[in-house]
């Protein structure tokens, strides 16, 4: 027997100006009054498959059991796959097959099963090209909530051709690390793609000053544990909610003050002491 | 005896930034604790009525039975008229009496009945001249959904006497359009006021190239049925998934690549090829 | 014996791109599936205490009994202590101890006992330093909502002690006042520290031109009842929904208009008629 669910998690680059998430929801609440939706975010940036994953899979392992609806869907309309993906959690995803779930099934045990959507008697009726949140995706995630088994919504797929998203981690080279910016959130912090064991790894703790170079340009910060260590407008490095390494201004925005965008190199390194 | 409804749907211009959408939440639950409240959309351009009547209307087909309160609301405070509206479907409309609700009504089997919100007694106490949202429509619509007949709301308008929106179609000349952006969505969308029969009027089916014409610009973008299907940055001509043609760019804004606002008029034509 | 409550009320500077508020909502459901959230509003300006302090004030006095969760927290990670407040009117306040709760505790009846969250075992494990809303707000917001003492909590604070924000009154000086912007909100509306008695002790009555005096430059405003008493772009003095005095532009966004911002001195005059 399939589970059923009390909740629908739902994640999309829809935006909260138009009508679209809210259709969703009318749609989900047609097919299944009872379910709960709980809205994760809804301002990915646009057609960000990867912001879309990264900010899914860091927010899932906080959610109770439930259905998780993401997404973000440039390909709509294109031949490209829709899915239902069973996690070891025993928690499933549905959404568009271009990676968008992929590191939030990696944060829910793996993968288990997975089917494309394609039995049509699920969606509504005449779907349209351009709007499958509506059309396909939300009548599928309710009637997964209700218990409907995952087979129903179409032919298997062999779990290694899901596709996924890379995030090629930082590189840690003697003295200094080669990262990226991963992700920026509401308040301008720019989360990095290491932990503090690369950080450990080229010497530098908690109280040390690091040289981030980024854009052509280079600061100092400290590594410190809280924002407000350093004085209101300084920069700061420290360990963030999801144990990486972020850049912060204090009382500011580090994108705005180091004009930094998602994806930027950035290097952070050891900043040498006379007589080290 | 009139109906209960378990939804309140909910649109305003009110944003999320403030406490505008929240509190009239709370007095909604206040009256009304098992009412789930459903939010279509609070980002409506600050008074655009236009722009409210359009996504209303656009998703209130796709909820569920309720009571939909829908609030643009320039001209609150003064003797502008509020209203409860019933529709063909059974699900009646709430808000100001300035056209907001009059596309919805038309999409939900047309108004039946509708009476002026004048009876004081439903209001909050001292009721404010300036957020009829928390202290007039939130409270009707709180007491509709438990059951009060619409009745009780105030005194019967003729339904002919409601304010409607004008929607002026498109104009088809020869082997152009004379067409309008009639909304533009979060991803830049320009959505126009004609569909698919009247740009076959003009000769032009899928596949083919149209010209398109804004701002004193032209522009050529092929008619087909995926943002994927050009290249990205490219301009497309698709039908949305309300049926409307669309200008859109693929992993792009066409809002900003053409500078566009609400209202621009547009003119589409077929491209002639020598020869034909 | 604690109460148990039906709702959780949310605000924050979260804002709703990330899945900040998402995930604190998740926590919630995970503790507490019953529990519904009410959020009042997420777009509170990043780190700004006395906005916080001030939308939530205004928002509480419309809300349902509930557990008030409020989270503006530029001192997360430090030693600055997280609170749970009891109010006169049955509903606490659960945030951090930096003025953000201290309006609220007032227009509900005053704080009548308070407790430092210090309990480790209601923590979710290995709490960030820059995420409490997630790891320890939401949890204990949660637990309270289920009937928790609230002495649980932690180890009792003197209500005399929590941090209060300071809010100066205007100051009324014969024919003028000395007033500042307290709040703007999504319209663009100036919301002033007075309120009609004020005006009316400089000798201004509804109908009357005033002088507003903003950004060294100089405006009439009749003091008016509803925004549309004026043409279009016209400037008004109103009174708003909280009885506070308010700069508006009919149609349009004061914010913009006179260029200001939230904290601005304002001066607003009666205009000397000759002959008066």
């Amino acid at each position: 027997m399939a589970s059923t669910f009390r909740f629908i998690t739902f994640l999309s680059d829809y935006g909260l100006e138009d009508e679209f998430v809210g259709v969703c929801r009318g749609v989900v609440k047609r097919f299944a009054p009872e379910v709960e939706i709980l809205d994760i975010a809804h301002g990915i940036p646009p057609q960000d498959v990867a912001a879309g994953a990264t900010v899914l899979a860091q927010a899932v392992r906080y959610m109770p059991a439930a259905v998780h609806l993401a997404i973000v869907d440039p390909g709509v309309g294109t031949p490209r796959r829709a899915v239902v993906i069973e996690t070891g959690s025993g928690s499933p995803l549905v959404g568009p097959d271009n990676g968008v779930l992929s590191l939030a099934a990696e944060a829910l045990g793996g993968a288990t099963r997975a089917f494309a959507i394609t039995n049509e008697s699920l969606f509504l009726e005449a779907p349209s090209r351009t709007f499958h949140g509506r059309d396909i995706f939300a009548p599928v995630a309710a009637r997964i909530a209700l218990g409907m088994d995952l087979e129903e919504a179409g032919s298997a797929v062999p779990v290694d051709q899901l596709i996924r998203i890379e995030m090629p981690p930082a590189k840690v080279d003697d003295d200094h690390i080669h990262a990226r910016v991963v992700q920026i959130d509401h308040f301008g912090n720019l989360q990095l793609n290491f932990g503090r064991s690369e950080l450990e790894g080229i010497g530098v703790i908690l109280g040390d000053e690091t040289e981030v170079r980024v854009g052509g340009r280079s600061f100092r910060a400290p590594y410190s544990q809280a924002f407000s260590e350093v004085k209101k407008g300084g920069l700061i490095l420290l360990e963030d909610s999801h144990r990486h390494l972020t850049i912060a201004v204090n009382m500011g925005n580090a994108r705005s003050t180091l004009e930094a965008r998602r994806g930027d190199p950035v290097i952070v390194a050891r900043v040498q002491i006379a007589g080290n």
